[in-house]
């Protein structure tokens, strides 16, 4: 029997309170014991992923109080429970399910009178196919050309997710002999986006990916028309050059004016939609439903290891954890993500999405308001452009924010360059080791200036290279995160009520129904 | 006499401090009292801008007690100090003249025997004369083809700026007929960059500008190598492919290694670099020395406004102000840079760089720690893409994140589409206004997970559109800004000491000079 309660009801809660800076960083991380540390701290994952929590202000008594309170608010229980289909989005009625487009943990999951994993593989399937047509040719232009370019017309988790991922694998496909398409992506209502990308393509050798799970997205619909209309501008049919991405009971999902629909449903957050059928057509076109495959592969086997109870074999429930005793217990307001690999440079803007919007809550999941902080703000770049940026406010400012590194050992694209007795990527990755110790351990200076507090914790996710299994593993590692999180927190990660109000007062000020302030900006804005 | 002191040593510190929550900003913009805010709390700045400031936390009160703060701290007299020349950079003994690149406010600045206005006008005549020359296929590669891109080598400020101002300006460009060359950008160590760069571009008609001012950056002349062996792997001579952008007495600037050689100085920093040959080389090359001159017309006149006493009519200094307020008395940590417009997609991360290593600081100019919060964490995305993502925590999280918002009445490109009765413009224009107002306002509602407490404060920035002027202002605007803070916090917002252990750690990692943790990351890292 689950009990959802906020995590102050537990003892675990006063536990972990009581020991607030117990760990001296700085100390902790010099000499043998900190090479002992690094030992010692780390947790296997998946794709020969490792996550690294050496540096975080832990030690075995923190740990022990962590893992209690992991067993007292029954998170893997909870975890289990999201798995096997019970409505864990309490505010929207809905099942979570996401993790069912890659794997299947803890038996069938029926809803809406069908097999839910049978479901999205049918879809896969049907969006493998589909991308595997275009790649032969079988599927062309009306001038029987193939397609060179594929374009998602998307926003939010429609957007930001795939077009992470996309970034994250094109050196890796090129290199690797799987690029088939290049990808583009339109997302902003700024018209200027939607022209910039059409003025950058062959329009005639495009192919668009229109997604959209309720079909009735704003943006989203507003840049259909505006690839629409440049489509037919230029004596293209807009159907021979669309497809969809909805849910079934969406006003796109039987339209003539796509070449195919591919179906998500209500029981997949836009945020968690990588994996399925919002990610899986433009992957699959661009680099083939075996790269696809290999990265969904990569992200069921993460599944596995955030289902175990121990927190010493469960990475992201640890790191979860981690994370709730340095916004709750240190008070850290904010937290950086620093993917030392040019690839993953819009995989923090995707993070950033997937941990605000699923935490960033005032209230629980009874709609009582909390006493405690929940989600942080979560930022970042790419290491080591970062060091040459904000990383001085991260070193020497006021505030601590704890820091999430991610690094590989190995190049994806294996062009280098040596220079002073080592390569580029010797240089990445012992930038990214020295970064570590410098925020642990700091270093005292006679000058107040040039001196180095320390004791700013972070953690590294190291991988031996960024592959399509890789990425699924970061993926899923940060998702299952995220929910724990929520479980902590005792929130419905789920919704987005928040985003609402917005939408009702624009609809106003279009519709010229305004008054006070709101109407004096809408003139402002010349609306 | 300017006095150099901490802001708690003044009384209107104190004032300031009583005045904690004295706006309810809920109350205050609701009903016709706020349309009279709007009207009110605003101030023209350059190029037809206005920063408006109705939805801040302010009141006549809290605003006489920043101008008395203003005054007790001679703000306006320690701007004119730094425009006048004077060691404003105490820790490296350096003037701080990036203003001069754009203007002369405060009489001749002469530093090393030469007049440093004259110095930088007469190396944007140079980096001019040499666009006009490429533009004319008076300069061509060896089979005098005309060069088609130009790829920046930099890192930091050599990058983050520079990028951000060309993709501000690509749309409008090719709009107005001023596009003349494509511009890519190299920055990071990581090869893989380097990698998809190239492969992205002809080599044989590309242009590489090498930015590094001391000559010495590792990142920096890391790319070059690389980019050098790529050249000449391509049968190509580097020596007539690349520029320099660099200080007089760096190695590169007299070397034979290059078509040309732009300088700049000790006296301006990578971060208020834009405006300097380090921009200007790149942006002239892109669009055409007219639109980089355009730019800097709309940073000097905004730059006039900035040494204004009244912060009435000083926009930079007023917003600066409101943010130490936000900051040091209502507790805020972070602050949200929202544009309401995709050109400035990597706005932001300059703001990042720009802020965050500027007064990202724990001791004062005299190297004393300070008692008081510095520089806030910044991030950002464009709308509307951010209401699809981070948005909900900014709405509803447990913690208030004080928002900047900047917006325009027109597009760029002039392409649109009229869907449900309004144009992509209209829509996005009608999304700011209405976000303005549900942050500030909220909704109450019977379900407590739809309800916004409101009381979350923004400033918006609005203009007609996003011209090379407008650019200009914007980009003064926040420099100037970030200049008042430190002034205000008795922060040297000029030197970055806190990126230096990082580099001396990196170094001893790749020299194997290394025990306890760091070795044991450096192996892990296979170094």
């Amino acid at each position: 029997m689950i009990t959802w309660k906020n995590p102050d009801c537990f003892p675990a809660w006063g536990r972990l309170a009581a020991l607030k800076d117990r760990v001296d960083l700085a100390g902790a991380m010099t000499g043998e014991n900190g090479a002992l540390r690094v030992a010692k701290y780390a947790v296997p994952m998946a794709a020969g992923l490792k996550y690294h929590y050496a540096a975080k202000q832990v030690d075995d008594e923190v740990l022990a109080a962590l893992q209690a309170l992991a067993d007292e608010m029954q998170l893997r229980e909870k975890y289990e429970a999201l798995l096997s289909g019970e409505v864990i989005n309490t505010g929207e009625k809905r099942l979570v399910l996401h993790q069912l487009t890659r794997g299947q943990l803890c038996g069938a999951v029926t809803a809406d009178g069908v097999d839910k994993r049978e479901f999205y593989e049918a879809q896969r399937l049907k969006a493998a196919e589909f991308a595997l047509r275009v790649h032969r040719g079988e599927i062309t232009n009306a001038a029987c050309e193939r397609f060179t370019t594929v374009v998602q017309i998307g926003i939010g988790g429609s957007d930001l997710g795939p077009r992470a991922m996309y970034l994250a694998l094109e050196n890796w496909a090129r290199r690797n002999g799987c690029f088939k398409m290049e990808a583009r992506f339109i997302s902003n209502v700024d018209p200027d986006d939607a022209a910039a990308v059409l003025k950058s393509i062959d329009l005639s050798r495009s192919l668009f990916v229109l997604v959209s799970k309720s079909g009735t997205t704003l943006e989203t619909l507003t840049n259909e028309s505006f690839v629409k209309d440049a489509l037919r501008n230029a004596g293209l049919d807009p159907a021979c050059h669309m497809v969809a991405v909805t849910s079934e009971t969406s006003p796109l999902a039987r339209s003539s004016d796509y070449l195919a629909a591919f179906f998500m449903d209500d029981y997949i957050g836009g945020r968690y939609s990588s994996t399925s059928c919002v990610g899986g057509a433009v992957l699959s076109l661009a680099f083939g439903p075996d790269v696809f495959e290999r990265f969904l592969n990569g992200a069921a086997e993460e599944d596995r290891l955030a289902a175990e109870g121990d927190i010493l074999k469960n990475p992201a429930m640890l790191d979860a954890l981690i994370g709730v005793y340095e916004r709750n217990v240190q008070g850290y307001p904010a937290t950086a993500v620093l993917p030392y690999s040019q690839a993953l440079s819009r995989f923090p803007a995707h993070l950033q999405q997937l941990d605000m919007e699923s935490n960033g809550k005032s209230v629980n999941r009874f709609g009582e308001p909390v006493n405690y902080p929940t989600g942080p703000v979560i930022f970042g770049e790419p290491g080591t452009n970062g060091q040459h940026s904000f990383y001085q406010l991260l070193h020497q400012g006021t505030d601590i924010v704890p820091l999430q590194f991610v690094g590989f050992r190995r190049s994806q694209a294996g062009m280098d360059v040596d220079i002073q007795g080592s390569t580029s990527q010797q240089k990445l990755c012992a930038n990214v080791a020295a970064q570590i110790m410098a925020f642990a351990c700091g270093k005292k200076d006679a000058d107040p200036n040039k001196s180095f507090a320390g004791g700013r914790p972070s953690s590294i996710i190291i991988g031996e290279c960024l592959t399509p299994e890789a990425l699924g593993a970061l993926l899923s590692h940060f998702e299952n995160k995220v929910m724990y999180q929520g479980f902590v927190w005792n929130l419905n990660s789920f919704d987005q009520e928040g985003v609402q109000l917005g939408k009702v007062l624009a609809k106003r000020v279009l519709a010229h129904e305004t008054d006070g302030a709101l109407k004096a900006f809408s003139d402002l804005m010349d609306i």
